[in-house]
């Protein structure tokens, strides 16, 4: 199986999986680890014991604030050492976040996973012109 | 001028300013408005409110969570009542807050501004392989 990793700068990463539960309602499989003011030494070690934590059982998606950020840069040495169990993705959102985590309980690759969160998360940028109306099959929620 | 507006479910609107402010520093051109357990009439309301004051003197780009929720058609509602003066962005992410919100001081149009913000958003989500490593050129923060 596959678990997420949120991180980012401060509690952003928090946010979103609050949001994601909002509409998807809880889940195990999604876990966050923000870098606070204690500054880059602890957030490494938090970020190494969930990851060590988590590759033990299952494969794993970091979902990255920013490249180039502390987050991405700690984030994506575990995925040197792992690259056949980990995989990063910069610039999460909530679209990507739903439509992989809704996911997880299936049975799919690692790979199989990235790719929909990649494109998922590209596509849900889209320009919102005037002459575009809500329809009745638009989801609410 | 142009500001921004984050909405979203929950307080992911306010991680996201928090974690701009990080990398960024202090802002008073961005604003947040979450969709809390008080429920859509109390976010209508914010909203609106938050709207009205800043288009009296500003442009205005609403960053929104995910199409389809109701944040996010809450805003559509102002940006088909104000098409010249309000333009959407779904699926909101750091890398488009920063590009942004660091140019917003800059005299730029609404539309120069919404093309960026879908460009930078879409790009930074990127896909990250083992072959790639770190430069020297590559910004860390």
């Amino acid at each position: 199986m596959t678990q997420i990793l949120l991180v980012s700068h401060g509690d952003f990463c928090i946010g979103l999986l609050n949001s994601y539960k909002m509409i998807a309602g809880e889940t195990k499989k999604i876990k966050t680890v923000p870098l606070t003011d204690e500054g880059i030494g602890d957030f490494s070690k938090r970020l190494k014991e969930e990851v060590i934590s988590i590759v033990q059982t299952d494969n794993l998606l970091i979902f990255c604030d920013i490249k180039g950020g502390t987050p991405f840069n700690e984030s994506f040495n575990h995925f040197l050492k792992q690259p056949d169990k980990i995989r990063i993705v910069p610039g999460m959102n909530l679209p990507m976040l739903v439509e992989v985590g809704m996911q997880l309980e299936t049975d799919q690759s690692l790979n199989s996973f990235y790719d929909t969160a990649l494109n998922s998360g590209k596509q849900a940028i889209e320009r919102i012109e005037y002459e575009e109306e809500t329809t009745e099959n638009d989801l609410e929620f």
